[in-house]
């Protein structure tokens, strides 16, 4: 664990950039100061770069038009890999045909309809459609009533056999300076405990998310893992999950880890990132400027 | 383990019974069918007996007002032993001033209140008055929306280092013949793995219900353990806790345990109980009808 | 919370002090320098106290005798209440013919010999008796073989349904300043998960520790819980413990909780002593010396 | 999910077959009769196969050479992907100096060895060393003494901030028709239970495993997922693993899942095979004997 003053000098050791979202490009308020340089520099040096997020909200076109309308064009929709299109990915291999029911917004599910199923809102489900729901999915934490159709999820999941999948494994996330949101990760997990199953979980640190992005770049140009960094704010998801497949990581101190607690966290956790960065943006200087 | 066809000859070797209430006593379609004539040969035969159940959602009054109501009068409140009274009984000793923000019911609150603490729903926890809150206690799942007050909570746990007692450990509970409600006890699950923080949980298999049943029998006449039963359809609450306290038990099939299920779910747990019989029911020959 | 300079002024606000051993009395080099001072206060003051301790490694009566040892003679052996004697009370009351096997020392059995079971070593387990062990029991992690005697166990819970108690709880114990020993509660734990049964469990934080503490001295004198203070250093099973059975607590800095840690893990784990103090030894000014 | 009769039809509709090895090819008493016949099948249609193993205690080399001591040819090194494999890859990418110490037996540590990096078993580790240590893996079950190796993997992890490595994360392993052995993953939970540090950990149900073999398929032809399948004994690792990736899975049941609990077992787990078969085998007239 090396601790670096300069991001520049980590993307000049690298060839593909891997970013968490959350805490590294934006917080709450918005796209981190001075970030767009960041982004300038790596097409300055014609590097790779992804964005690698637990998100199931909504479909990496509308995530990357939350950056665009933020004024950062550099996060076009190929450029985002979310725990979402896992979970789209699953849908097109395993579940043929019937109903998806889902827990979400119509926004989250129309996102997986254009796999071809139909989905269908958990409120909706009722005896007559019972039979024909073949898979269930936790997409988000918004757009159903919480009372009436968690239970109606626990009892949806004992009277079916099928698989059950979270879309975004995160317990939490920020909403404000001060206060998180309950994620819908929390909730499968509450309900997972109650229903005894085994529930199927996309997102990091699981080797899945960062499997599927090396596999787009593998589709155009040769790499290994050893070109690879992957850039996090988080220990538990984003260096815990870069370092077991393999990748170098980067822990920066904009989002959930304090500059403070930044060792201790490591020490207690024995999650060891490679470096240990302010953040991930550049200063005028690096352009030039 | 022994097999006994006949609840009486349970009854005749022990001077006091303890029962589970759901999948004993009553089930969701009301009392079970002669479950009057245990008590009416408890009271014949001079035994004594105390109805132990993980229920924070009403006063002992009201709950025996249920019983009431259905035509069953031996169950009087000071019968009655419930997760709620130990948490009242918690509040009493630990927390001396200020407001015990809660989840729940205002008649669940209701009955907190008569220890002189100033009670007050989650929903109505602000700024003004976030730094009074000396508890916060997890009494039932209704009475609160789900969605903002279980966000609130988590951020209440985050900014006040408060002790939270969940008054009934159970996870869910039956509302019909097939369906199961999430119960108060997995809520608190979910929000202590997501604050992270350890709560006070009271109910069983938890010893410190049958303590508080015991220590009453004893303030008017002496009592061993070896002269207790406790009676109840659940091997993880009533029969790991009965046995754990030094208790015999008693496993019925009336409820959660089903009378094909029974033995592999024993094997499968560990959990033995001393006997295992159809139901807590006598037949009308027991009372010499 | 209130931190407080002088442990005196806890010991005169109440009648009955219950002490953790380890980490409060004593250390892994000794008894912890000057705490005579504070049990000659205690004797003078016509104060009650007991050594409320997860420890099943020997009797009471060995126990006491080395502290006698180090020339500490107030604790006999009826002021120590250990985990291994709730182990004692449950096969008194549970187990009534057979073999209860055990994992430990001859001297941690020998202890529970006296209620009359016949205890074997799970090595001396085989063919020709494992049709008579009705329980097992983790006493020690010293007194046999590791790697034989834990796949022993393995094997002999899903041979045979039967209770398996253990007798303590805590994960490690301390060796010396820098290094950790796993104790037998790590070793049972790992086999509870091996097998998926569910394991009986005594020692703090469990209530029933303090229960039985409780029952003695109501057995010569009136009590109540406002009258009792529980002394401890760890936070998870003394502070945690104390606190659910409704007694005021008392976090010392002379074991687990480092004085420039306390607080942050206070806040991380939300259990809360009533009062911090840097250790439970007086000054010798308190002696009026 | 699908009863099959005939494994051949299985074969038929796939290009490769992904194979689990305990419980699919052989048992604690050899090699499933008859096997031999599904692999020469397999060669005579030109079908892939991989035998993808949670197993770290020997190379690929070692492993195939098991296979053909028991007649068995087809199982050639190249074919076997293991979980101590994913181990060597993450050293070789993530540790780049200093001694890895290992629990396990030298076999399994000469297999690591290849990589460059110095080994040494936990015994070995003392304070003349302990600073060069870089990592720790767990290996295999045998080889070290638990008693003072496990005490002292312990101490190692909580002075030293490095990856430790989970090589096989298997709690059990059969040794017999009745009797299980504690794997390297039951010792290594333990571990990190007591330590409270995140472990890496590799072997199904993890995708990292299936991934591996899919990426040695792609260096050399075309595949999608839709043309492989994974067979399996083990609802929890081959099942879940290889549905979670977007494999097709078969249940074969001359393992760990006995015919008359499969259905059970999928009810209470909720992780669903494609198919279920019996076994593996091919009578004679699949090769038209």
């Amino acid at each position: 664990m090396k601790r670096i003053e300069d991001f520049k000098s980590i993307i000049d050791r690298y060839d593909v950039i891997f970013f968490d979202a959350f805490g590294v490009l934006k917080t709450h308020s918005g796209l981190v100061p001075g970030i767009e340089r960041t982004f300038a520099y790596l097409t300055a040096q014609n590097k790779e770069y992804y964005i690698v997020t637990n998100d199931a909200s909504r479909s990496p076109a509308k995530l990357a038009q939350s950056y665009h309308d933020n004024g950062l064009w550099a996060v076009s929709p190929e450029r985002i890999i979310s725990s979402g299109m896992l979970t789209k990915e699953y849908l097109d291999l395993k579940v043929n045909d019937g109903i998806v029911a889902y827990l979400g917004t119509t926004e989250s599910a129309h996102y997986l309809e254009s796999t071809g199923i139909h989905t269908m809102p958990v409120r909706d489900i009722d005896a007559s459609n019972i039979d024909k729901v073949n898979a269930l999915v936790f997409m988000d934490d918004e757009g159903f009533d919480w009372f009436s159709d968690l239970n109606k999820t626990v009892n949806l999941l004992r009277k079916r056999t099928i698989p059950a999948i979270v879309a975004n494994t995160d317990k939490t996330y920020p909403i404000s300076q001060t206060d998180l949101g309950i994620a819908v990760g929390g909730l499968a997990g509450m309900i997972e405990n109650i229903v005894g199953k085994k529930f199927i979980q996309f997102g990091k640190p699981d080797s899945q998310m960062f499997m599927f992005a090396y596999d787009i770049i593998r589709d155009y140009r040769p790499i290994s893992k050893k070109q690879i960094v992957m850039v996090g704010d988080t220990l538990q998801t984003d260096i815990l999950g870069g370092n077991k497949f393999g990748l170098d990581t980067v822990l920066v101190l904009t989002g959930n880890t304090r500059a403070e607690d930044a060792e201790n966290r490591i020490t207690a956790t024995g999650i060891v990132p490679t470096y240990i960065c302010a953040s991930a943006v550049l200063g005028p200087e690096a352009l030039g400027l």
